[in-house]
């Protein structure tokens, strides 16, 4: 279905999606006196004391920011900040509609880098939380970085970690379904970006030895002639026997494969090339790396895609969230990988194993229970690593 | 009556006063393909066509940003950009409660002047204007030159002129019941800060001849030993006759005085000097610069002060929302003298002649009809002066 005149429509009728709307009445002079003055130089004065009480008396603790420069929107590239407007006013939408949080878009003029962190650095007084959105790799990771190393509210770029996490979830129930653990499996990742090295890292942090990753020139490795930074820094943590070769050759015997990449590069042939009971991600929107049906006619026995018209919707909804709701809910200073990995089991485990299927291995958006699972496990997992503040 | 307690109560009861919602539902997968992908990608492809759809298609053209450093708040002085969230939170609410704006708090980690404006410029793309709020002199003046300069869109400092406005307001009024004009009568204005200026400079712009502006060492003269750059400008275009001496001194023989200064500054002496039927604006907060009823004592004729439990209060809110309402409406790239002016005069008028009195020159704060008069008297000066966009 075609969903572009809908959503014109739509955009147009209400003049974008989000409002900023008063928790209080001011409808007579008392009202007025206690949200405006003289009856707020009080919580002032009280955060002026201890900084620490803007998460008693304002809307700081559950107010997210959800920052881009507009670069990387969509499959629509660098469309520029007020282009990429309708998407973080959308982002801000399933924040509220999904999680309760209070977020807001923050489009920025400006594609340097330290002018990104600058900017986001002195906005922080305002916020509880960063979510960094479309920002083009290799510059996204750098930003999230310096972010998460210079503040002390959570920092999260979620076409990296987002994408990771409901990945992990996925994996951690297919695997279960075809009885295979991290440790023993051969994974090939193809599309070396910023979500490509998310899924690699965490993918590690499960305890999966054996795993490739592809660009458009093949397997990465060490010292490879076309490797920028990112792909020199993923070939020292991947590809243990120092492979060679094309994505084709990646594939054989492998028992995951997972897609951040581009339409139709891969065939059936390759599916067939891999290990018995198969898992393929194909996750490049809106046209996959291989269609659902051609995977499954190739034999792999598990098939998720970025898409929700199929099965198996590997969407980022499910995770951001739920992590921000358990990481504001305890005013973490970070959202670290233990937290990470706390939401994919969280996630997973909203599918209990009678349920479990090749068809259902990823709960579906809508499931209510899924943020509260997450939120609850993001917080558990913050206090354990200290990164909680109450 | 002190509202400190409940206000404490207020803002911990709710955690703040502003929240970002939703305008359409997302509860199932067609309306999340319409709110988000796939179906977002339209209207941005339509905005990165041409820029100014971003107006037709997102919430910006409504969407105020309420920018403070935190180094003028209220009378608390420099308590910082947390401590200034709970009055950025009280205007954003006031702007929406009172012109249907959303508004959102930009509460800064920076005082310097030119990193300001940069970040508001940077900002830019997602607001449809600026607000400056509670920064202090003279700094905000020049932070709210440069910006006028370098942005399309409408950037006004409330503290200066959303004052001088109301101040003007105010005398239309009661110069007419006073039968005076502008043009023939003296003027004191106490406090040449940020909003003393602005004050200032809209009464040339009434055609005021005689004002002299007062500091804490008396009347400002060109040259003064104490001037800095902004009384140094004053005095250029006050004091025509190049008076000397202290506040009592300016007082006798003027018509108004006009106070944004301190508690206490002014005796009853000092007001039974003035001209007969004179006018006195004492908007110190939250004791003015002489109390009401000693100001009526000693023979002033009108008498406005700053708070809301005397009466003819100048409040900023009889201004900036319907200002900005009618600057969004017609796009205006600026808010200029024509447009303030207009304002005033649209507060004014609210007031029939008949209705008119002594102890109402000012309408209510919440008189509905305010709003609609300024924003539509804005709007067309916007547009006579050509800097209106639709």
């Amino acid at each position: 279905m075609d969903y572009s005149k809908k959503a014109l429509e739509m955009h147009e009728k209400y003049k974008g999606k989000i409002s900023v709307v008063s928790k209080v009445n001011v409808t007579n002079k008392e009202e007025l006196s206690i949200a405006y003055t003289p009856g707020v130089a009080e919580p002032c004065r009280k955060i002026a004391e201890n900084k620490e009480e803007v998460y008693k008396y304002t809307a700081k603790g559950n107010l997210v920011a959800v920052v881009s420069d507009g670069t990387a929107v969509l499959g629509l590239g660098d469309i520029g900040p007020e282009a990429a407007m309708p998407v973080m006013e959308g982002k801000a939408v399933l924040f509220k509609e999904f999680a309760g949080i209070d977020a807001f878009p923050i489009c920025v003029d400006t594609k340097d880098v330290d002018e990104i962190v600058d900017l986001v650095k002195k906005l922080a007084p305002t916020f509880g939380g960063i979510n960094l959105e479309d920002i083009s790799a290799p510059r996204c990771i750098e930003i999230e970085k310096r972010l998460k190393e210079e503040l002390d509210i959570p920092v999260f770029h979620d076409d990296q970690h987002g994408t990771a996490i409901v990945v992990v979830a996925g994996l951690i129930n297919a695997l279960k379904l075809v009885n295979k653990k991290f440790e023993d499996i051969k994974i090939v990742v193809n599309g070396p970006g910023a979500a490509g090295s998310a899924i690699v890292k965490m993918l590690i942090n499960m305890k999966a030895k054996e795993i490739l990753v592809c660009g458009r020139t093949g397997i990465i490795y060490e010292g490879k002639e076309d490797n920028d930074e990112l792909r020199e820094a993923l070939a020292k943590i991947t590809n243990p026997n120092n492979e060679r070769g094309t994505l084709a050759d990646a594939m054989k015997n492998a028992d995951v494969f997972i897609g951040v990449s581009a339409p139709n590069v891969v065939s059936k042939e390759m599916v067939a090339s891999m290990n018995k009971d198969a898992i393929v991600f194909a996750m490049a929107n809106p046209i996959p790396e291989i269609m659902p049906k051609l995977a499954k006619e190739a034999g792999a026995k598990v098939v998720g895609s970025g898409r929700s018209d199929f099965e198996n919707q590997i969407n980022n909804v499910l995770a951001f969230p739920g992590i921000f709701k358990g990481a504001l809910e305890v005013r973490a200073c970070d959202i670290n990988e233990e937290m990470k990995v706390a939401a994919a089991y969280a996630i997973a485990e909203i599918i209990d194993e009678k349920e479990l299927s090749e068809t259902y291995i990823i709960p579906k958006p809508f499931d209510k229970r899924i943020v509260e699972n997450v939120a609850k496990a993001v917080a558990k997992a913050a206090k354990d690593t200290g990164v909680s503040r109450i």
